[in-house]
C-alpha cells in the first residue's frame, strides 16, 4: 500500500510531495491516516536550517495533527482506557523512551535523552514518523488519546502543541489564584492559548501583549485586561499601562511566549516583587544582559517549561472540550485549508504570520 | 453616641435588639457602620446552644457583614496598600492574634489560639464585635480590605464566611487541572461558592449533590454536570451516576460541604484511586466507620481546611468582581431583607432553608 | 538450563522448592540469579490465604530481592544511564503497564491496572517471577538500577520493599522541617527504614513506638528521641510522654506503619493541630470510629502511599550508599540466613518477628 | 539608665561607641541586653557606604544578636508558646509590619514594604535598634524566640542571619531528596551553613566550591563530596570535576552563596537538565549575560530567596540544637572576641576573611 508525504531533502531545495510505501507495522504500532495537521513556527525553521544541528534529513515534516487509525499492532486502548478500534479519531505525544534518567528517575521526560520527535527525522524511504502526510505510523513508545469526534481536527491538531505546552507549563507553577494578575507576552499559538487558559483558570486580570493587530482581535470577546500591540506601543509604556492597573506593583505572572531576547527583561520588569516569570519562548541566539541582584533581592522566581506528556495533551483535549465555545477558539484555524503539495504556501503564511495556524488536510486534492 | 446591637444573653430567650453606647476607639481599631451583614448556618447553632461551650454569653450575634468606616483610629491603608478613608466600604478578618504559634511558627492562623471571632462574645456592656448591629468596632488584630463600591454589600457580605472559605480550601489542595471531575457535596453557601469556584478554575466537570430543588435550580445555567438531588436519589443511585460520567473510575475531587457524617463515606466511595477528598462541612457529633485499609490501598489524600486568612478575603472579593455575573451570584442573597427586629425571623429563614443567606440591613426600620 | 524455585500450589500445602525450566527471553526481559532475597509480612500472608482473592496460584513465592544479570535481550542501561551488564547487581521495580490511567495520566503508576508484580503469581510452568528461586525475569516492563557492589545484597533486598515505599512516602508530604517533631508508629521493616529517613532529613526529633524491646534496641544509637515499647506502656501513657517532650502541642507528623485498626485512631491523637498523618501501615479487616469533625475543625492532613516507583528504588539505595553505617542498617538483615529449601522456617522467623527481616540466599546448600 | 552603642555618623568617620540613655518601653516593646553580636558582609557594606542608599545615617551598627531580656512591655510568651522572663535568653526578627500587601496578602513578609530592619537606622538620640550595643530595644513589631541557654550566644547571633537565611530559601525550593546531588557556591557564612543544612536534609552528595583553604577547612570531617578551592582551580576544571562524579549529568541543585557576577553563569553550567539553582549570593553592579534560550531548552528553574521570617529562625535555633555538634558549628565562632570599641577591627577581619563570623561581645571590656 502506497501513500504520500511532504518530505524534506536539503535546506536549498524546498521541500515536496514523494510516494511512499506503508511498511509492516512492529509490535505496538499504530498506522493512522491523518485528518488534519497544523503548521508551526518550529517546521519554518526546521525547513530554513536553522535547526541544522537538529534536524536530521531527510525527513517527514510536520509534528503537528490528528489522524484517524488504519491500523494497530497490539494495542487496543488509549491512556484513557478507553477502546481503540479502527476509524478512531486519535491524538499521540512525542516517542519518550520511559526507561532514561530523565524519564524514569527525573519524571520529566520532556527531557528524555532517547527521543526524536515526529517531524525531526531521520526518516529511511518506509519512514513516517511526520504529520505532513496521508499517513503516519505511531511509535509503540508513543502514548495516545481517542479524541471525541465533535471536535474540528483542525483545532485538535493545533491543540498539539501549542496548547499541550501551556497545559505542562501551568503544571509547574504556583496554582493561579482568583486574585491573580497575568500578562502573556507574545500572540501566538501558545501566547494565545496561554492567554485563554490563564482565563479559564480563574485569574483575575490577563494582559497580552502582540501584535499584529489582527492577531490580538481574535481576542476581543475573551474578557482580556488590556490588549496592547507592540508595533504600536513601547515597552515603557506598555510597563506603565500595566503598573497603573495593578495597585502600582506589577502583576503576580508573567507568561513569556514571544520568543525574542528582549522579552526576557521586559517581563521581568513586569512583575510585583516576589512574582514569577514563565518562560515558554525564549527562542534566539543572544546573550541577554540581566540584573541578577535585582532578582535576587526582588525574590522573583523563574520557571521553564518546554512540550508536554500525555497527561498533558489529555488536560489540552478537555480544556477544548470546555472551552473551545467560549473563546471562539475556531477562530484559531479558520483561514486556508491547504493540501500537501501547498507545503511552501503553508510555511509561507506561518513566516508571514497572515495565518494563526495554517491547517494543512492530506486528502485535500489541489 | 448610641447604636443598636442583637444580644444573645441566653439559650432560652431569643436574641433581641438593645441599645449600646459606642466606646473610644483604641489604637488600630476602625469603626463601622453595618451596611449589610448576613446570616450563617453557625448563627442558628449559636442562638440554640449547640455551640454553648464554644459561645461567651452575653454576645452580639454574626459574624458575616460588610461595613462603611466611619471613624479609624490610626489605620489609613488596607492590606492592598489602598487608602482607607471614612466613608469607605471595607471587610475584615477575624482578629488573629499573629504572635502565637500557630500563626507564626505553623504558618496557619486559622488556628490561632488566641483569638475569639466576631458573634462569639463575649461581649460587655460596650462590646461591639457581632456584625447584626448598626456598628461594629474593628480589632486592631483585625486585617482589612477596601472592597468596591459596584459590589452589592449584602453579596459582599455572604462572601465574607463561605466563599472565602472556598478559597482557603483551594490553596491547600492539588491544583485543579482542565482535565479534573469533581463532585461538591452539599448546597449551602459553602457547596454552592464550591461549586462556582471549581468551574472558574477550570475543572472539566463539576457535579453537584445537595437539596432542596429549588436551590439547586440556581446554578441551571452555570455548565454544571450532574446535579442531584439528595432527598430524590440514593447515594447507590448519586454514584452510579457519576462513575458511568467519569470512564467507570471516580473522580480526581471530592469537596465535602454537608456537615453529616455520612456524607463522608459517600465522598470517598465517589472518589478514583489516588484522589482527593476535602473536606470542609463535616460538623456533627458521631463517628463515622471508616475502612481505612481501603484509604491506604486506594492512596487516597484527605485535606481539611477551616475559616481563611485575609488574603483569601482578597481572593474571595476579587472573584465576586470577576464571577459574580457569570453565576449570578445575586441569588445567594436575593430573598427577603431583614431588620435587626426581625433577628428571629432571618435565624428561622435560615434553619428552614428558606434563604440561602438571610440578609440583614441593620438601617432598615421594620 | 534448569533451575529451582519456591512454589506455593495450595493454601493448604506448605510451599516448595520445584525445578523449572528456564524459558528464552522475550524482547527487553532480563534473567538474573537471585543473590540474595528477602521476607516479607506480605508473604507470611500470601503462604496462608489472607490476600487469597489478590494472590494467583500457583506462584512463584518472594517479591523482595537482589540479583546479577545472567542474560538481557536488548536493554544495555539503567535508568540512571549506567552501562548493563553480565554479572552486574540490579534491582527492578514492579512491571507497571505505563499506558494505563494511572501510568500515564494520573502519573501514578504503583495504581496501575494493569500490573501483577513478582511474587504474587500466577506463574505458568516456565514462571519465575518470583524472588524465592535461583533465577528470576524481569520484565519488559519493570525499570533496573544497577547497584553497588560494595552493599550486601541482603540489606539492598530489604530496600527494594520497605525503604522504597518510605521513599515514595516521603516524596508526598510536606518537607520535613529542621523543627519538625515526628512520630513513627511501628517497628517492623517500614517503621525503622521510617524512623532511619525521618531522621535523616533532619527532623528535630524523632519518637518511636513498637515492640518487641530488642527490635527497638537497634535504634538506641539513632539519636531517636523516645522509644516506647506498646507492649509495656498504654496509649495514654505514649500520648502524654509525647505531648510533654512538645510544648504540649502534639507532633507535626505521625508515621503510621503499624497495620492494625487502633493505630489510627491513637496516631491522630499525637498530632498538633493542623499536622500531617501519613498512614503506610493499616492492612486490617475493621472499620475504624473516625471523628470526622474533630479533624475538619484541627485541620488535619492524612496522607496515603502504597509501594513505589523506580525512582523512589533510586532513592532508597542512594540512601543505604549514605546512611547505611550511620544507623547501622545491617542489624535490619544480622539474623540467620535460609536457603530455598528452609523456606517455612523463613516464614516462621517473620511471622513470630524473631528476626526483622529473614533472608534468603538461594545458593546456599541445605 | 544609659548604655553604650556603635553609631555610625557619616561615611567619612569610623563607627564610634557612643552613651545613650535608655527610654520608656512603648507597648510590647522589649530591652534586651545583648550577650552577643556578630558582624556579618552588610555591615562592611553599610559602614563604607556602598548602601548609602538603603542606610539611614546616624545609625546603630548591627543586626544579628542574642539578648537577655531586661524588661517587656506586654508580651508575656514568644511564638513557640514558652513564657518569656526577665533574664531569657531570645532572639528576634526584623520588624515586618504584618499589615501591608506582601505581609498579608503576598504572604511574603521578607518583602515587606513597611519595615526598616535593625542596623539600618535611621537612630534618633534615644534609638536602640541596633545589636552593636550594650542593649537594644526589640520593635512591637519584631516576634520572638526564646533560645535554649546550652547554646553558645556567639552561635545563635550566627545563625540569626546566615542559618535563618538558608531556613527560608530551603523552603522554596523542592524538597531535598536522598539521591540529590547538590553544589553549594560560597563559603562564607551562608555557603558553610547551605552546605551543613544540604547534608543535614540528607542529600546523597553535597560539593562546595569557596576560599580560602582555611575557611574550606573547617568541613573536613562533614562528609562533603568534592571540596574546591576557587583561588586554585578554573571554573572549567570544577565543572569536569563534579560532572563526573554525577553519570556526567550535572547536579540536581544548585545553591550560589558567592555573590560575584560569576557565579551565576558558573551555577548554571553545574546543573543537569530540569534542575534548580536557588540564588542567595548574588550582590553586584554588573548585568548577566545570561543564554535564556538554554534556560528554557534545558527547562531549568531559578528560586530566590532572602531574609526569613521567624517560623525559619525557629527552624535554625531547633538546627543548631540538633546539629551543632555534628558540624562543630562552634567553628564559625572560633575566632578573637570583640568589645564594642573594637569595632573597626571586627569589620576588618569580616572584610579580609580572617573570621568567618568576628563576634562582639559587648560587656567585654577592652
Amino acid at each position: 500500500m502506497k501513500t504520500e508525504a511532504v518530505i524534506l531533502r536539503s535546506y536549498d531545495v524546498p521541500p515536496s510531495v514523494e510516494e511512499r510505501v506503508i511498511p509492516e507495522l512492529r509490535q505496538n504500532e499504530i498506522l493512522v491516516e491523518i485528518e488534519a495537521a497544523t503548521t508551526c513556527g518550529t517546521d519554518v525553521h526546521i525547513a530554513s536550517g536553522t535547526f541544522a544541528n537538529l534536524a536530521n534529513l531527510p525527513l517527514v515534516m510536520g509534528h503537528e495533527g490528528t489522524g484517524r487509525v488504519v491500523k494497530s499492532n497490539g494495542r487496543n486502548v488509549d491512556v484513557n482506557g478507553n477502546q481503540l478500534r479502527v476509524g478512531d479519531r486519535i491524538v499521540w505525544a512525542h516517542p519518550w523512551c520511559g526507561n532514561c534518567y530523565y524519564c524514569a528517575v527525573a519524571g520529566q521526560p520532556t527531557l528524555c535523552d532517547g527521543t526524536v520527535g515526529y517531524g525531526w527525522g531521520p526518516s529511511s524511504d518506509d519512514g513516517l514518523n511526520g504529520t505532513f502526510a496521508r499517513h503516519l505510523i505511531v511509535s509503540a513508545y508513543s502514548k495516545v488519546i481517542v479524541v471525541p469526534d465533535q471536535l474540528d481536527p483542525a483545532l485538535v491538531s493545533s491543540a498539539t502543541c501549542a496548547l499541550r505546552t501551556v497545559m505542562q507549563a501551568f503544571s509547574r507553577i504556583p496554582r493561579i489564584k482568583f486574585s491573580d494578575a497575568v500578562v502573556v507576552l507574545g500572540s501566538g499559538p501558545v501566547g494565545l492559548y496561554a492567554a485563554a487558559a490563564a482565563l479559564a483558570a480563574g485569574a483575575h486580570k490577563v494582559h497580552l501583549f502582540g501584535a499584529p493587530r489582527e492577531r490580538l482581535a481574535i481576542t476581543h470577546d475573551w474578557g482580556l485586561g488590556l490588549t496592547l500591540d507592540v508595533f504600536e506601543t513601547t515597552s515603557e509604556e506598555r510597563r506603565n499601562a500595566v503598573i497603573s492597573k495593578n495597585e502600582n506593583r506589577g502583576v503576580d505572572l508573567v507568561i513569556e511566549c514571544a520568543g525574542p531576547a528582549d522579552a526576557f527583561n521586559e517581563g521581568i520588569s513586569l512583575l510585583r516583587k516576589g512574582g514569577t516569570f514563565l518562560m515558554l519562548g525564549q527562542a534566539h541566539k543572544d546573550k541577554v544582559a540581566v540584573d541578577t541582584t535585582s532578582l535576587k533581592v526582588r525574590q522573583i522566581n523563574i520557571v521553564s517549561s518546554l512540550s508536554a506528556e500525555i497527561t498533558h495533551f489529555n488536560e489540552a483535549i478537555k480544556f477544548l472540550t470546555t472551552f473551545s465555545e467560549r473563546f471562539h477558539l475556531s477562530r484559531m484555524v479558520d483561514g486556508e485549508r491547504y493540501g500537501l503539495s501547498d507545503i511552501s504556501k503553508a510555511l509561507g503564511a506561518m513566516k508571514s504570520g497572515s495565518s494563526i495556524k495554517p491547517v494543512i488536510i492530506p486528502t485535500k486534492s489541489n
